[in-house]
């Protein structure tokens, strides 16, 4: 196979970081350009000494991001940058040739009006906003493998989206009322020096955040209503927990089926584990729990795996679905180099298993 | 103001231990005896030494319980116990004349058929059922001046009734479709060798459990059926998360009146806003968050006190409510100790700030 | 007993926050202005929602820092600024009246030299350095009795000087060799918006820092040079893990006699042990630990105790030392509501316990 | 390559976990079998869901331990097992051809009378011990490539012995006065369902336990003693702190020759330094810390490599120097697995990167 070369640019925040980690052992890419302002001239070794015993952290370095440079150097540029500036560098890279991946929110919404809606300002280039590909494996594959440009779903998305899609499509669960509680490790807000993510203002703590409209609803509705076919508007609650990485994200429907016996419930309950396993038996990176089990964070830490567990209840009727990931994996890095896989023809768990 | 004598049957759990900690330092209580099957023999101060510099806490040993012993030494008596265990300290307690707090789920419920239902077993004591009062002193503060068998409620249900009861009694709320989303941590487990509960399963880790059927339901039910006047089911999922001590709670709640513009949904909220100020406004242990605040339960640990915040959300017409506490005070042990306090005629807040 | 009037410069760090928490409530005390640049206008409710429900949180407002004005206000002004900028607020209170206990490192060493050695900078107000006393009460309480400036001790400093001062005053430890390995939560670090104290980059971390030459030294070695009646030379390693509070600290002594047998290390044990409880046996905040016991910051989290603990290996002849406090109580807060207590005459335990 | 069989007799705690995790991976090991008297007949995938998606997950059931039946199944087995139990197991087999790579404390000790000192016990197969090697590859890479019973060193010794023995053996330090203070993360604990390692006994806590005479003791003394040429008795404390993994450990050293000022330190710098790269530069597991970094088990943790930094302290002429380590990886199952590579004649770093 042939190798392809990459590069980062913002490679020193947190999904930067993990991005670094994956491509450097990725047997088809190779690490060839890594951007920071912050670091410009210094060496992966020397930022992330986690790295350094890596043939290539004592000589790759850090360079201000460029974005005409980067594309004659690269075959293919992840952006990991905030909303926002990261359109500004797709497009010349566009122009330039290479397929970008783009972890920002800046290609995820069709709508430019949307956009506007939920990030305040105008979108940057409304123009690419067709050209763009959810970058969602499980449901958007085949147009990964041809598109340029790829938007690499949110973490919170993610962890909502690949529970509560194959139950839409088959009109397992209503479109309307649905919840999603979902709690997130801190990394998710990001490398920044502010006080709210001290050490000590999150250690032993616990709390809610942005309700009732937080961003990431914008690309989770625009998704769910692509797989209801029809408008779908949900509720969902952010929490900030005291761990490094994980989102488990707790998700309240209605089934279209009422159910109270529990002969009802029993036969409601093979429909959806059949649904499921329809969707996701061959999937490399979902893991559907049998039995007693439920998702764990810590059990897909540092994996591109997302966990899936579900209960009936007999008494509300309603049906509980739980999820896990590692929000800078499957719900960031690990999921654009997934894309990345599918979109050069490379065996899809090439460097993340 | 006369001294009463207070004494702790299964001081040795993380409730029982809180409890110590409270009555070593409560103005008019003095604590007279504590029981441990396992420490029976040894001092507070051997078993705790963060009580070590306390007076008492190198003459004052624990013993084996005793409960016709008991009955003689103290006039109040605490039990901390396991559920189906303290009925069988309060009989013999009672017949002697102390008052009882029971920490346990043994007297909350007013039906031993739910009981058994919940608990899987039948009923230890179903005629005192009716003696006991449910030891929630913002819902039940002239009963518990009186009853001789206060039962404390449990720890997800204090965080869930305190947000729900003034909206289900105003009628601001629906009684139905009420989902509580909950967060504890480890501490709500107990102090018990299980693998489940060692540090390294624990850190780094988030986990929902006991979903759908938790048995706090129970108490939970039987009080919010009672607010609305009618009957109440709801959903309820508890995670365990890695902290210490502390519940932050998440409803999601749906107003009687429908509300989609800007002024109505400011109507609406001034409406709640009054009903909770009504209801708390003069309460020493609940918080009512202003502006732009949310609850955190870094804001609650080691107090009594229960912090409550409200959001409206026009895309949904729901109303979400969040709660924290800190389950070993205000979910139990502040609790049980603000009981005593309003049943001895003592101000509420003795030996809790 | 009369009340003073006491205020706090820089109330909004953690050394401050904490002792707003204590003096808030201290029976004698009344807290009439606390200052803070950042937070001026807002009231301590606004700031620290965890004081929300005390009777003058919602009254009591920071302010911009106005010595002259403070100078009239208050009996007592504490300051918790960083070195260098104490001392400007010091001189001008110190002329008003006032009683000052500062927190920094300004007013803790006699020497101006050795100040400007470890701090980098010259003194700023080196004429007050001989009115200044060291305020460690088990050793300086007279003097804290009657001086108006009163220089309150580092938080690693304590951990060390409290356990070795009685050894080298009764000569049962050599002077030279001492070593001290410190543990620090990561409040120590302060409330700084500062990548190196995220919560992702300390969690699940630990390391050494400040290594050979940390500031500390140097009124550690002038205490227990002071103590030995010749200068003492220390190693001294910090490190930060992955707690909001707390310090352990663990010391290599090498005792004067030289022991082997079991007989002579039982002989030496119970002279070190009788020097302990000549030293600390009536002091209230410090707990020495009995038979197998070994300190743990759990036990003194939160409270103005140090717990001590010593063991002889004569295996290799030295005599190890460790030591617990909360480096917020004890290390920093706790300790100069202690000194104020000494210096108004009254209760030593007063808002402490 | 050809493959070789492999098996792990006590998978279920947290080594044997992390062999599974390792060996599951391993490009030239075909993992035959685990063993675990608790979960005996179930999958993988349901005891650690962490590997569910690996393809044997749900084939590879644990097995009683049968050493005859290992035996044959196996060419390489592992024992992770307690002290005393192991040895009962390596008899038969070796016996049956196997190479045995212990994690165990069973073979680490050259004398049965040092064993008995320290364990408590008689040694279980003191014939054995001639035959066994100390599976540090850095020190006994040859004798590794040959031997058929490997025992695995301990997490301490290995964070100790790595820094210190190239030191001595260049006669650079002197060999008394040595002392070691180390902080490790409770994994290091076991998986074992005792109070003291629950969740909220080990968060927010630190201590020190094990003091003056710890086990590891006796490999390290063995060890330097074999490096320094004369017998070494070292100080050493060890400490748990709360995170999941990793060592931190402090060394204190006495140079053999005297350095007071900046000249003497530099030139002395520059001979550990060269000291150090003599004996680390090619070795894939140790990184040597440049410049102005510290060790941080965050940059080592889930890797096989052993960080280490020194400095020079002018003031009390020793030397500091400090390493980090995964206890799990570097200290245990990944040094076990670098052995595995090396007696095969594998790539060192098969399976470790």
């Amino acid at each position: 196979m042939t190798m392809k070369k990459v590069a980062i640019v913002g490679a020193s925040g947190y999904s930067g970081e993990e991005l670094v980690r994956l491509l450097l052992n990725h047997p088809q890419a190779e690490l060839v350009a890594v951007t920071s302002r912050q670091y410009a001239g210094q060496t992966l070794a020397q930022i992330f000494p986690r790295f350094a015993n890596h043939p290539k952290a004592k000589s790759l370095r850090f360079t201000e991001p460029n974005a005409e440079l980067l594309a004659k150097q690269a075959d293919i540029v992840f952006l990991a940058l905030p909303h926002g500036v990261a359109a500004e560098y797709a497009v010349p890279l566009l122009n330039g040739g290479c397929t970008v991946i783009d972890l920002s929110a800046d290609f995820r919404l069709r709508s430019a009006t949307v956009y506007k809606d939920f990030y305040a300002h105008d979108h940057p280039a409304p123009d690419l906003l067709p050209k763009a590909i959810y970058g969602l494996p499980e449901v958007y594959r085949e147009q990964i493998k041809t598109s340029q440009l790829i938007a690499s779903p949110g973490c919170y998305p993610t962890s909502i989206l690949l529970p509560v899609i194959p139950l839409l499509r088959a009109k397992l669960i209503k479109s309307a009322g649905i919840i999603a509680d979902s709690l997130s490790g801190v990394s998710g807000a990001g490398r920044k020096a502010e006080l709210d993510y001290l050490f000590v203002e999150c250690n032993e703590s616990v709390r809610p955040y942005g309700v009732p409209k937080h961003r990431h609803l914008s690309e989770i509705e625009q998704e769910l209503s692509l797989a209801a076919g029809t408008d779908v508007t949900i509720q969902f609650t952010p929490h900030l927990i005291p761990v490094n990485r994980g989102i488990l994200t707790t998700l309240y429907l209605a089934p279209e089926k009422h159910f109270s016996t529990a002969d009802e419930a029993k036969a409601l309950n093979e429909k959806i584990t059949a649904c499921y396993h329809a969707a996701y038996a061959n999937e490399p990176f979902v893991r559907l729990l049998d039995g007693k089990a439920f998702p764990d964070t810590k059990n897909v830490v540092s994996t591109n795996i997302c966990e899936i567990a579900w209960r009936l209840d007999p008494r509300t009727g309603r049906l509980i679905v739980m999820s896990a990931e590692d929000n800078l994996v499957k719900g960031a890095s690990g999921q654009a180099v997934q894309s990345m896989n599918i979109h050069c023809g490379w065996p899809e768990t090439a460097g993340l298993i």
